[in-house]
Protein backbone atom coordinates (compact mmCIF):
# COMPACT_ATOMS: atom_id res chain seq x y z
CA UNK A 1 0.00 0.00 0.00
CA UNK A 2 3.05 1.85 0.86
CA UNK A 3 4.47 1.64 -2.20
CA UNK A 4 1.29 3.24 -4.12
CA UNK A 5 1.14 5.83 -3.07
CA UNK A 6 4.65 6.57 -3.32
CA UNK A 7 4.13 6.00 -7.06
CA UNK A 8 1.38 7.69 -6.93
CA UNK A 9 2.68 10.96 -5.29
CA UNK A 10 6.16 10.10 -8.24
CA UNK A 11 3.67 10.80 -10.88
CA UNK A 12 1.96 13.65 -8.86
CA UNK A 13 5.31 15.39 -9.35
CA UNK A 14 5.90 14.57 -12.60
CA UNK A 15 2.69 16.40 -13.34
CA UNK A 16 3.86 18.76 -10.72
CA UNK A 17 7.04 19.42 -12.89
CA UNK A 18 5.68 19.50 -15.98
CA UNK A 19 3.43 22.54 -15.68
CA UNK A 20 7.02 23.91 -13.61
CA UNK A 21 8.77 23.42 -16.97
CA UNK A 22 5.95 25.07 -18.96
CA UNK A 23 5.70 28.02 -16.21
CA UNK A 24 9.26 28.47 -15.92
CA UNK A 25 9.61 29.14 -20.07
CA UNK A 26 6.51 31.30 -19.99
CA UNK A 27 8.46 33.73 -17.13
CA UNK A 28 11.48 33.92 -18.79
CA UNK A 29 9.82 34.53 -22.41
CA UNK A 30 8.07 37.73 -20.02
CA UNK A 31 11.57 38.59 -18.39
CA UNK A 32 10.73 37.68 -14.98
CA UNK A 33 12.74 36.36 -12.43
CA UNK A 34 11.06 34.06 -10.43
CA UNK A 35 12.31 33.53 -6.54
CA UNK A 36 10.27 31.06 -4.25
CA UNK A 37 11.29 31.17 -0.76
CA UNK A 38 10.69 28.65 1.84
CA UNK A 39 11.53 28.33 5.32
CA UNK A 40 9.47 27.39 8.58
CA UNK A 41 7.06 28.79 9.73
CA UNK A 42 8.07 32.82 11.52
CA UNK A 43 11.52 32.39 9.65
CA UNK A 44 11.02 36.23 8.54
CA UNK A 45 9.97 35.55 5.01
CA UNK A 46 7.07 37.76 5.03
CA UNK A 47 9.31 40.97 6.82
CA UNK A 48 11.98 40.17 4.62
CA UNK A 49 10.01 40.36 1.33
CA UNK A 50 8.21 43.13 2.63
CA UNK A 51 11.00 45.41 2.24
CA UNK A 52 12.50 43.46 -1.00
CA UNK A 53 9.10 45.23 -2.59
CA UNK A 54 9.66 48.03 -0.85
CA UNK A 55 13.17 48.40 -1.91
CA UNK A 56 12.81 47.35 -5.66
CA UNK A 57 10.15 49.84 -5.82
CA UNK A 58 11.68 52.59 -4.60
CA UNK A 59 14.34 51.57 -7.00
CA UNK A 60 12.42 51.74 -9.99
CA UNK A 61 11.92 48.32 -10.72
CA UNK A 62 8.38 46.37 -11.29
CA UNK A 63 7.56 42.74 -8.82
CA UNK A 64 4.67 41.09 -7.75
CA UNK A 65 4.32 38.91 -5.14
CA UNK A 66 2.44 35.15 -4.41
CA UNK A 67 2.44 34.56 -0.86
CA UNK A 68 1.03 30.86 0.33
CA UNK A 69 -0.67 29.86 3.65
CA UNK A 70 -2.88 27.54 5.04
CA UNK A 71 -5.67 29.93 6.39
CA UNK A 72 -5.92 33.86 5.94
CA UNK A 73 -4.79 36.07 3.79
CA UNK A 74 -2.78 38.26 6.69
CA UNK A 75 0.34 37.52 4.48
CA UNK A 76 -1.19 39.73 1.18
CA UNK A 77 -2.51 42.20 3.10
CA UNK A 78 0.83 43.02 4.80
CA UNK A 79 2.71 42.46 1.30
CA UNK A 80 -0.02 44.84 -0.64
CA UNK A 81 1.54 47.74 1.65
CA UNK A 82 4.42 47.75 -0.37
CA UNK A 83 2.57 49.03 -3.43
CA UNK A 84 2.98 46.09 -5.37
CA UNK A 85 0.36 43.51 -7.58
CA UNK A 86 -0.10 40.67 -4.28
CA UNK A 87 -2.31 37.63 -4.50
CA UNK A 88 -2.42 34.95 -1.62
CA UNK A 89 -2.55 31.75 -2.64
CA UNK A 90 -4.94 29.57 0.48
CA UNK A 91 -4.02 25.98 0.20
CA UNK A 92 -7.32 24.74 2.74
CA UNK A 93 -4.36 22.84 4.96
CA UNK A 94 -1.84 21.66 2.64
CA UNK A 95 1.21 21.63 3.65
CA UNK A 96 2.97 23.24 -0.04
CA UNK A 97 2.56 25.16 -3.14
CA UNK A 98 2.24 23.40 -6.84
CA UNK A 99 3.04 25.07 -9.95
CA UNK A 100 -0.43 24.86 -10.96
CA UNK A 101 -1.70 26.50 -7.79
CA UNK A 102 0.76 29.61 -9.08
CA UNK A 103 0.00 29.79 -12.63
CA UNK A 104 -3.69 29.58 -11.41
CA UNK A 105 -2.96 32.58 -9.92
CA UNK A 106 -1.01 34.79 -12.35
CA UNK A 107 -4.02 35.43 -14.70
CA UNK A 108 -4.89 39.11 -15.36
CA UNK A 109 -1.58 40.02 -14.67
CA UNK A 110 0.79 41.75 -17.31
CA UNK A 111 3.70 39.74 -17.01
CA UNK A 112 5.48 41.45 -19.32
CA UNK A 113 5.54 44.63 -17.02
CA UNK A 114 7.17 42.76 -14.56
CA UNK A 115 10.64 41.79 -13.50
CA UNK A 116 10.53 40.18 -10.56
CA UNK A 117 7.93 37.95 -9.37
CA UNK A 118 8.24 36.47 -5.65
CA UNK A 119 6.62 33.32 -4.19
CA UNK A 120 6.42 32.78 -0.84
CA UNK A 121 5.93 29.06 0.00
CA UNK A 122 4.21 27.93 3.46
CA UNK A 123 5.99 27.95 5.72
CA UNK A 124 7.18 24.26 6.37
CA UNK A 125 10.73 23.31 5.91
CA UNK A 126 10.42 19.31 4.83
CA UNK A 127 7.25 19.07 1.70
CA UNK A 128 8.05 22.26 -0.69
CA UNK A 129 11.15 20.71 -1.05
CA UNK A 130 9.88 18.50 -3.35
CA UNK A 131 7.53 20.67 -5.80
CA UNK A 132 9.28 22.75 -8.55
CA UNK A 133 7.35 26.19 -8.76
CA UNK A 134 9.07 26.99 -11.79
CA UNK A 135 11.05 29.36 -10.03
CA UNK A 136 14.86 30.10 -11.09
CA UNK A 137 15.73 31.07 -8.18
CA UNK A 138 15.43 28.56 -4.73
CA UNK A 139 15.79 30.83 -1.51
CA UNK A 140 16.05 28.76 1.69
CA UNK A 141 15.33 31.20 4.88
CA UNK A 142 16.99 30.66 8.03
CA UNK A 143 16.15 32.68 11.19
CA UNK A 144 19.17 33.11 14.25
CA UNK A 145 16.43 32.31 16.93
CA UNK A 146 16.01 28.77 14.82
CA UNK A 147 19.18 27.11 15.74
CA UNK A 148 22.67 26.64 14.00
CA UNK A 149 21.74 22.76 13.20
CA UNK A 150 18.72 23.36 10.93
CA UNK A 151 20.76 22.84 7.92
CA UNK A 152 21.56 19.42 9.54
CA UNK A 153 18.23 18.45 10.39
CA UNK A 154 16.44 19.27 7.35
CA UNK A 155 19.25 19.05 4.55
CA UNK A 156 16.86 18.37 1.71
CA UNK A 157 15.85 21.67 1.82
CA UNK A 158 18.81 23.26 2.51
CA UNK A 159 20.15 20.67 -0.35
CA UNK A 160 17.46 21.57 -3.37
CA UNK A 161 18.18 25.91 -2.72
CA UNK A 162 20.18 27.77 -4.59
CA UNK A 163 21.20 30.27 -1.59
CA UNK A 164 20.61 30.24 1.80
CA UNK A 165 19.26 33.69 3.54
CA UNK A 166 20.05 33.94 7.34
CA UNK A 167 17.45 36.64 8.64
CA UNK A 168 16.72 38.23 12.08
CA UNK A 169 20.48 39.29 12.21
CA UNK A 170 19.49 42.23 14.57
CA UNK A 171 18.75 39.49 17.11
CA UNK A 172 22.07 37.39 16.63
CA UNK A 173 23.45 38.37 19.98
CA UNK A 174 20.73 38.21 21.80
CA UNK A 175 19.77 34.48 20.81
CA UNK A 176 23.70 33.60 21.08
CA UNK A 177 23.72 32.81 17.03
CA UNK A 178 26.86 31.32 16.32
CA UNK A 179 27.33 32.10 12.30
CA UNK A 180 30.26 30.61 11.89
CA UNK A 181 28.71 27.59 13.18
CA UNK A 182 25.27 27.76 11.01
CA UNK A 183 27.90 28.76 7.68
CA UNK A 184 29.85 25.54 8.93
CA UNK A 185 26.84 23.37 8.61
CA UNK A 186 24.95 24.81 6.06
CA UNK A 187 28.20 24.35 3.90
CA UNK A 188 28.64 20.54 5.59
CA UNK A 189 25.07 19.91 3.69
CA UNK A 190 25.33 21.77 0.58
CA UNK A 191 29.13 22.70 0.12
CA UNK A 192 29.79 26.16 -2.06
CA UNK A 193 26.18 27.51 -0.76
CA UNK A 194 25.88 30.91 -1.37
CA UNK A 195 24.85 32.79 2.27
CA UNK A 196 23.47 35.86 3.07
CA UNK A 197 22.85 37.56 5.73
CA UNK A 198 19.90 40.25 6.50
CA UNK A 199 18.18 42.30 9.48
CA UNK A 200 14.56 42.90 7.70
CA UNK A 201 14.10 45.08 10.76
CA UNK A 202 17.23 47.46 10.31
CA UNK A 203 18.14 46.87 6.50
CA UNK A 204 21.60 45.05 7.13
CA UNK A 205 22.16 42.59 3.96
CA UNK A 206 19.60 44.40 1.71
CA UNK A 207 22.08 45.87 -0.69
CA UNK A 208 23.47 42.65 -1.13
CA UNK A 209 20.64 40.41 -1.34
CA UNK A 210 19.06 43.16 -4.04
CA UNK A 211 22.63 42.94 -5.93
CA UNK A 212 22.51 38.88 -5.89
CA UNK A 213 18.77 39.21 -7.48
CA UNK A 214 19.84 41.80 -10.25
CA UNK A 215 23.02 39.10 -10.73
CA UNK A 216 20.55 36.40 -11.47
CA UNK A 217 18.01 38.27 -13.90
CA UNK A 218 21.00 39.40 -16.05
CA UNK A 219 22.64 35.45 -15.96
CA UNK A 220 19.62 33.49 -16.30
CA UNK A 221 16.93 35.95 -18.14
CA UNK A 222 18.36 38.70 -19.66
CA UNK A 223 19.56 38.22 -23.17
CA UNK A 224 17.50 35.46 -23.20
CA UNK A 225 14.79 37.55 -23.96
CA UNK A 226 13.91 41.11 -24.56
CA UNK A 227 16.33 42.30 -21.62
CA UNK B 1 -6.06 10.71 -9.33
CA UNK B 2 -6.00 13.23 -6.81
CA UNK B 3 -9.13 11.74 -5.42
CA UNK B 4 -7.07 7.86 -5.35
CA UNK B 5 -4.13 9.87 -3.84
CA UNK B 6 -6.62 11.11 -0.98
CA UNK B 7 -8.42 7.58 -0.39
CA UNK B 8 -5.12 6.25 0.08
CA UNK B 9 -4.47 8.73 1.90
CA UNK B 10 -6.62 7.97 4.13
CA UNK B 11 -6.62 4.20 4.64
CA UNK B 12 -2.61 4.83 6.19
CA UNK B 13 -4.45 7.48 8.79
CA UNK B 14 -6.96 4.97 9.42
CA UNK B 15 -4.15 2.00 9.95
CA UNK B 16 -1.80 4.73 11.61
CA UNK B 17 -5.07 5.92 13.91
CA UNK B 18 -5.66 1.89 14.55
CA UNK B 19 -2.17 1.72 15.85
CA UNK B 20 -2.33 4.46 17.69
CA UNK B 21 -5.43 3.27 19.63
CA UNK B 22 -3.17 0.18 20.75
CA UNK B 23 -0.13 1.75 21.51
CA UNK B 24 -2.00 4.38 23.73
CA UNK B 25 -3.76 1.80 25.69
CA UNK B 26 -0.85 -0.51 26.09
CA UNK B 27 1.36 2.89 27.30
CA UNK B 28 -2.07 3.52 29.93
CA UNK B 29 -1.79 -0.13 30.93
CA UNK B 30 2.05 0.78 32.17
CA UNK B 31 0.77 3.92 34.20
CA UNK B 32 2.38 6.58 31.39
CA UNK B 33 1.27 9.68 30.44
CA UNK B 34 2.18 10.02 26.75
CA UNK B 35 3.37 13.44 25.84
CA UNK B 36 3.83 14.35 21.69
CA UNK B 37 5.31 17.41 21.42
CA UNK B 38 4.42 19.70 17.82
CA UNK B 39 6.00 22.77 16.36
CA UNK B 40 8.06 24.12 13.81
CA UNK B 41 11.60 23.64 13.41
CA UNK B 42 13.37 25.62 15.76
CA UNK B 43 10.60 26.30 18.11
CA UNK B 44 12.80 25.28 20.43
CA UNK B 45 11.30 21.91 21.40
CA UNK B 46 14.49 20.18 22.09
CA UNK B 47 15.64 22.12 24.92
CA UNK B 48 12.55 22.36 26.78
CA UNK B 49 11.97 18.87 26.77
CA UNK B 50 16.04 18.94 27.82
CA UNK B 51 14.54 21.20 30.76
CA UNK B 52 11.47 19.10 31.47
CA UNK B 53 13.48 15.76 31.90
CA UNK B 54 16.14 16.55 33.91
CA UNK B 55 13.26 18.31 36.12
CA UNK B 56 11.38 15.76 36.07
CA UNK B 57 14.07 13.37 37.09
CA UNK B 58 15.67 15.66 39.97
CA UNK B 59 11.88 15.34 41.75
CA UNK B 60 12.51 11.81 41.17
CA UNK B 61 9.59 11.09 38.09
CA UNK B 62 10.87 8.30 35.73
CA UNK B 63 10.76 10.30 31.97
CA UNK B 64 11.89 8.81 28.72
CA UNK B 65 11.90 10.39 25.57
CA UNK B 66 11.78 9.84 21.27
CA UNK B 67 13.08 12.67 19.36
CA UNK B 68 12.07 12.45 15.59
CA UNK B 69 14.03 14.10 12.72
CA UNK B 70 14.71 13.34 9.05
CA UNK B 71 18.31 13.52 9.45
CA UNK B 72 20.98 13.47 12.28
CA UNK B 73 20.67 12.18 15.91
CA UNK B 74 21.53 15.41 17.21
CA UNK B 75 18.49 15.86 19.34
CA UNK B 76 18.84 12.43 20.92
CA UNK B 77 22.19 13.31 21.78
CA UNK B 78 21.33 16.66 23.39
CA UNK B 79 18.15 14.92 25.35
CA UNK B 80 20.33 12.37 26.79
CA UNK B 81 22.32 14.80 28.88
CA UNK B 82 19.43 14.75 31.09
CA UNK B 83 20.54 11.22 31.96
CA UNK B 84 17.06 9.33 31.21
CA UNK B 85 16.33 6.68 27.73
CA UNK B 86 16.51 8.62 24.49
CA UNK B 87 15.99 7.20 21.17
CA UNK B 88 16.37 9.02 18.06
CA UNK B 89 13.51 8.03 15.06
CA UNK B 90 15.30 9.28 11.85
CA UNK B 91 12.61 9.40 9.29
CA UNK B 92 14.57 9.57 6.32
CA UNK B 93 12.79 12.80 5.14
CA UNK B 94 9.31 12.08 6.04
CA UNK B 95 8.04 15.23 7.59
CA UNK B 96 5.88 13.47 10.31
CA UNK B 97 6.59 10.75 12.76
CA UNK B 98 3.78 7.55 12.53
CA UNK B 99 2.36 5.35 15.44
CA UNK B 100 3.81 2.30 14.30
CA UNK B 101 7.36 4.31 14.37
CA UNK B 102 6.60 5.00 17.71
CA UNK B 103 6.03 1.63 19.02
CA UNK B 104 9.22 0.15 17.27
CA UNK B 105 11.23 2.18 19.16
CA UNK B 106 10.14 1.35 22.59
CA UNK B 107 11.75 -2.68 22.21
CA UNK B 108 13.08 -3.31 25.25
CA UNK B 109 12.13 -0.35 27.36
CA UNK B 110 10.63 -1.12 30.62
CA UNK B 111 7.71 1.05 30.20
CA UNK B 112 6.35 -0.40 33.51
CA UNK B 113 8.79 1.29 35.15
CA UNK B 114 8.38 4.81 33.69
CA UNK B 115 5.98 7.88 34.41
CA UNK B 116 6.30 9.53 31.21
CA UNK B 117 6.83 9.02 27.89
CA UNK B 118 7.71 12.47 25.59
CA UNK B 119 7.83 12.26 21.68
CA UNK B 120 9.38 14.94 20.22
CA UNK B 121 7.92 15.15 16.68
CA UNK B 122 9.84 16.16 13.57
CA UNK B 123 9.73 20.10 13.01
CA UNK B 124 6.50 20.47 11.23
CA UNK B 125 3.39 23.00 11.96
CA UNK B 126 1.49 21.28 8.89
CA UNK B 127 1.86 17.35 8.60
CA UNK B 128 2.11 16.08 11.95
CA UNK B 129 -1.44 16.92 12.95
CA UNK B 130 -3.00 14.21 10.83
CA UNK B 131 -1.06 11.29 12.55
CA UNK B 132 -2.09 9.97 16.38
CA UNK B 133 0.87 8.73 17.57
CA UNK B 134 -0.77 7.19 20.92
CA UNK B 135 -0.24 10.23 23.01
CA UNK B 136 -2.61 11.15 25.69
CA UNK B 137 -1.93 15.17 25.49
CA UNK B 138 -0.46 16.86 22.12
CA UNK B 139 0.99 20.05 22.33
CA UNK B 140 1.68 22.65 20.49
CA UNK B 141 4.93 24.69 20.80
CA UNK B 142 5.18 28.42 19.37
CA UNK B 143 8.29 30.25 20.18
CA UNK B 144 8.27 34.59 21.09
CA UNK B 145 10.22 34.97 18.01
CA UNK B 146 7.42 33.54 15.14
CA UNK B 147 4.82 36.30 15.38
CA UNK B 148 1.23 36.13 16.93
CA UNK B 149 -0.38 34.98 13.94
CA UNK B 150 0.68 31.68 13.68
CA UNK B 151 -2.54 30.08 15.18
CA UNK B 152 -4.74 31.90 12.58
CA UNK B 153 -2.19 30.38 10.04
CA UNK B 154 -2.17 27.28 11.15
CA UNK B 155 -5.21 26.70 12.98
CA UNK B 156 -5.21 22.59 12.05
CA UNK B 157 -2.92 22.03 14.85
CA UNK B 158 -3.94 24.59 16.71
CA UNK B 159 -7.33 22.87 16.80
CA UNK B 160 -5.74 19.01 17.51
CA UNK B 161 -3.15 20.06 20.02
CA UNK B 162 -4.66 20.04 24.07
CA UNK B 163 -2.32 22.93 24.99
CA UNK B 164 -0.11 25.43 23.39
CA UNK B 165 3.01 26.28 25.19
CA UNK B 166 4.53 29.48 24.35
CA UNK B 167 8.66 29.10 24.31
CA UNK B 168 11.77 31.25 24.36
CA UNK B 169 10.07 34.14 26.54
CA UNK B 170 12.96 35.53 27.65
CA UNK B 171 13.45 36.48 24.04
CA UNK B 172 10.08 38.52 24.24
CA UNK B 173 10.88 41.48 24.74
CA UNK B 174 13.55 41.81 22.04
CA UNK B 175 11.26 40.55 19.75
CA UNK B 176 8.45 42.95 20.65
CA UNK B 177 6.44 39.55 21.29
CA UNK B 178 2.84 40.91 22.15
CA UNK B 179 1.43 37.89 24.09
CA UNK B 180 -2.15 39.49 24.18
CA UNK B 181 -2.26 39.05 20.41
CA UNK B 182 -0.54 35.91 20.26
CA UNK B 183 -3.74 34.98 23.01
CA UNK B 184 -6.43 36.33 21.56
CA UNK B 185 -5.38 34.56 17.73
CA UNK B 186 -5.21 31.01 19.87
CA UNK B 187 -8.62 31.55 21.45
CA UNK B 188 -9.82 32.53 18.12
CA UNK B 189 -8.81 29.16 16.56
CA UNK B 190 -9.55 26.90 19.42
CA UNK B 191 -11.94 28.30 22.64
CA UNK B 192 -10.58 27.46 25.70
CA UNK B 193 -7.31 26.51 25.38
CA UNK B 194 -4.37 26.58 28.04
CA UNK B 195 -2.03 28.57 27.12
CA UNK B 196 1.35 28.30 28.94
CA UNK B 197 4.21 30.49 28.90
CA UNK B 198 7.71 29.21 29.54
CA UNK B 199 11.36 29.88 29.32
CA UNK B 200 13.95 26.65 29.24
CA UNK B 201 16.80 29.54 29.96
CA UNK B 202 15.90 30.80 33.11
CA UNK B 203 13.27 28.15 33.83
CA UNK B 204 10.25 30.52 34.67
CA UNK B 205 6.84 28.80 33.48
CA UNK B 206 8.22 25.04 34.31
CA UNK B 207 6.43 24.59 37.59
CA UNK B 208 3.13 25.33 35.92
CA UNK B 209 4.18 23.30 33.13
CA UNK B 210 4.92 20.36 35.33
CA UNK B 211 2.00 20.86 37.45
CA UNK B 212 0.20 20.53 34.39
CA UNK B 213 1.83 17.16 33.45
CA UNK B 214 1.08 15.55 37.02
CA UNK B 215 -2.57 16.45 36.41
CA UNK B 216 -2.86 15.12 33.43
CA UNK B 217 -1.46 11.84 34.15
CA UNK B 218 -3.58 11.75 37.77
CA UNK B 219 -6.86 11.91 35.84
CA UNK B 220 -6.02 10.14 32.29
CA UNK B 221 -3.80 7.51 33.49
CA UNK B 222 -3.72 6.70 36.92
CA UNK B 223 -7.00 5.29 38.92
CA UNK B 224 -7.22 3.12 35.56
CA UNK B 225 -4.19 1.41 36.28
CA UNK B 226 -1.68 0.76 39.03
CA UNK B 227 -2.03 4.04 39.87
Amino acid sequence: METRVLEIRKGILNKNDEIARGLRERLHACGLLTVNLVSSPGSGKTAFLQRTLRTLRKGGKAAAALVGDLATDNDAKRLAEAGVPVRQITTDGRCHLEAQMVADHLAGWDLGALEYLFIENVGNLVCPSSYDLGEDVRVVLLSVTEGEDKPLKYPTIFNSADVAVITKMDLAEACEFDLEAAQRNIQAVRPGMRVLTVSSKNGAGMGEWLAYLAGERAARVEGTTRS
